[in-house]
């Protein structure tokens, strides 16, 4: 399967063009609709871990195109055409036309509307247009805020090419405040958005996978926010958020 | 208006009761449904200027409570159960219950679905889906990285205790990248989403506060990227936009 996909790359590059990537019907025949370009990271996962749990609800299959990007590859112009931002992860949905996403959050929502019509894992927009409002609030406020800063302490302590005490503490503090806010949220609710104690949502998908990563940020433990960890210990048992950390192989 | 809605805010603590701001009817009946609490930043003017868009569309009213974010005011009780984030703007609509939405791009999403219903500035979810990806895709991409970074860069520029030469760099640098995807994405169009040289839409206003700011963040002109500058220009010309850019008064 790998190294099919690999083949795909020079023909995927000569028919990109733009937003949407146009195959070939008869090329695309044996292969499945979906086809994430991804590499294990949290921003990675948040789509894996959907594509995993819609896999285990109703069947769902989807491709997967490793990128290395310790090597650069999401810079390369054949990915520039699929993410002109240069970041993994990328879907491209063969089943509409190559019609390609970028940007988690908008991966997410994408995936819902075309591939969970049952709403499980959403709201509908219409119909229950307040909850849905709710979780695009807690989706985009993660989007926006945990995940940028979390990902600012992450370089501080690891990457920086010296140690700078104050931009290290900065972040450390704004993600711990930023764990401070969604443990006020789970005081007395079991997910991040929909009624009564929630419902488990793509905002508790999108939220896990930066919550996973605290020990890369500094962060020992997560035991000063208890319900935090209870929402993070319940999420990271289930079989198919286990089976999208590890996507891609 | 302003020492009105002042008297407001005791009586909005005691209503406040988390997601949900319940009013007596009675209470707001002279008053306009949406209440805007916001503070002139890039963040506020992006909603104050789809406001004055729908204002100059169809008439559409809203009142404004000016946060004062000098004086920490957004980060006290009342203001925290409207926003557990401390953060403005915020967005509370008394026609719909008191309904309350935090994070810039749900609250813009939420104008289109709810006071917008021709989509003068976003598109049909279903009936256009894919602009209205492209679009979301384009919002999200500025919410998780333009905003961010350009926020980092202001911080490390102007706010932070010592000048840490490598983060200013740093921030700079990425700041410069993110114009330079919006570059090459309006280099044969006039906006960011819609079909052809594309549509005016939230995805526009999204980006446009973040790039006036740009010399705030150190960045002296916007003359290396041509396309993104006369995007830039053609934006800030509308009557709406130096309308919201005035807002809070």
């Amino acid at each position: 399967m790998a190294s099919a996909l690999r083949r795909l790359a020079p023909i995927a590059r000569s028919l990109a063009s733009g937003q949407r990537l146009h195959s070939t019907s008869a090329f695309r025949a044996e292969q499945n609709p979906l086809l994430l370009y991804t590499a294990q990271t949290p921003n990675g996962r948040k789509v894996s871990v959907l594509l995993e749990e819609l896999k285990a609800a109703r069947g769902l299959q989807y491709d997967v195109h490793k990128i290395d990007i310790s090597a650069g590859t999401q810079k390369e112009p054949w990915f520039l055409k699929l993410n002109p931002n240069g970041r993994i992860p990328v879907l491209v949905d063969h089943a509409r036309g190559g019609f390609t996403v970028f940007e988690t959050a908008a991966i997410l929502l994408y995936l819902e509307q075309h591939y969970d019509q049952e709403r499980s894992f959403s709201f509908d927009p219409v119909s229950e247009a307040d909850e849905y409002s709710v979780m695009l609030q807690w989706m985009v406020w993660a989007h926006g805020g945990l995940g940028p800063m979390q990902g600012q302490a992450n370089h501080f302590k690891n990457a920086a090419p010296t140690e700078i005490p104050y931009a290290i503490q900065r972040y450390q503090d704004e993600t711990k405040r930023l764990y401070g806010v969604l443990e006020m949220r789970l005081g007395d609710r079991d997910h991040l958005a929909g009624p009564g104690r929630g419902k488990y949502t793509i905002s508790d998908m999108n939220a896990h996978p930066w919550v996973a990563g605290h020990q890369w940020a500094g962060i020992e433990s997560l035991d000063q926010w208890p319900s935090l960890k209870r929402w993070f210990d319940r999420i990271a048992d289930r079989p198919a958020v286990q089976a999208g950390f590890a996507v891609p192989e």
